[in-house]
């Protein structure tokens, strides 16, 4: 049975889940969730998520949310991705939760405000102060990835899967690969990976169906 | 070999940590880390953990960082907290990333923000961004609490762990346990377990010491 991940384009939670599928070799296919025009806040897609979040993974009769979780299940299912010793799988994990905490929710989100939140709502205060806080994510994935090609082991992880979630996207969040080579580096390792597509590729819909 | 863990008081996500160790029954020890005095942002503690983060568990040759995976880890070890099926894993799983991603990153962050630093550095629309985000996920935790004792399953879990890791703190950061009456009752659930300790009894630092 076809693997359904429920996703939109702009969302890179929704990529992480969407690349750990497709370079996984599962079968697999995207369903469109309309998060612009508020499809995730509904009492319908509620029921698929109470959290109102996109991705929701389904597979048959198990229905997973949180990215971190979908790249668990496709680790556990396919045998990729989660490291190859017990030391190396708690250094995944390790990177797959401060990515969750510290650089994709707060990319996420100032994201979101500088480029999907009409002007009017914008806070300079807050956009500045989020901005800060990435800029510190970034020097740490920077340092880390200084003399390695991956950021556990030597090959593509669900640390690498998660922590690049946001990091393809051309819409301005305070971050340019030309600032960070050890970054700039590592994201061509992984985008030259078998079947890697760009998230506006990967998932329906992208600021350019919205123009 | 007992376990050291490098926390203090203040840190919720620390507590998480000890909290799971604590129930666990686990032999472990707290080890303070300076915080307030900049004592994570030293040299010698980026060799404990790059990310400058509390907590740090150091297990005889293995050192662990990220309060969700010490939480995996105290499971592997002692065998308790992470569910009893497949789906519970997934589920336990899930709403400790949600509680990274949400909740305990925006409470931290909030509470730090309005409590341990000082005036002039307090944006207002910082802190109300922020308390409008929270009230979001303690909206979804009280609902999903409604009936139900703990968050996944019949029993405590990590899922229950994480999610309480700021809750108990008696600083203002935009909760009051009055106002969310099945997470008042679901902490007193946690509360009453045996070996529970409030977070400055149960590590060392706390606003009294600096008072």
């Amino acid at each position: 049975m076809t693997i359904k991940l429920y996703c939109f384009g702009e969302s890179g939670n929704s990529y992480k889940a969407a690349l750990a599928l497709q370079l996984s070799g599962l079968e697999w296919e995207p369903v469109f969730v309309d998060f612009f025009n508020g499809e995730n806040r509904t009492p319908e897609y509620r029921e698929i998520n109470e959290m109102g979040e996109a991705p929701v993974m389904v597979d048959g009769d198990l229905k997973l949310s949180q990215s971190g979780v979908i790249q668990q299940y496709v680790s556990d299912t396919s045998g990729k991705f989660a490291g190859q010793t017990p030391a190396e799988k708690y250094e995944v994990l390790r990177w797959v939760f401060w990515d969750n905490h510290k650089l994709s929710s707060q990319a996420g989100m100032t994201r979101f405000l500088m480029n999907f939140l009409p002007d009017k709502h914008r806070s300079p205060d807050v956009i500045g102060f989020n901005l800060g806080r990435l800029k510190a994510a970034y020097q740490i994935l920077e340092q880390h990835l200084e003399g390695r090609d991956w950021i556990v082991g030597d090959g593509i992880t669900n640390a690498d899967i998660s922590c690049c979630g946001y990091l393809y996207y051309p819409e301005p969040f305070g971050f340019d690969r030309a600032d960070w080579p050890n970054i700039d580096r590592w994201l061509n390792n992984i985008s030259k990976q078998p079947g890697w597509k760009h998230p506006y590729d990967l998932m329906p819909g992208s600021p350019a169906d919205r123009a």
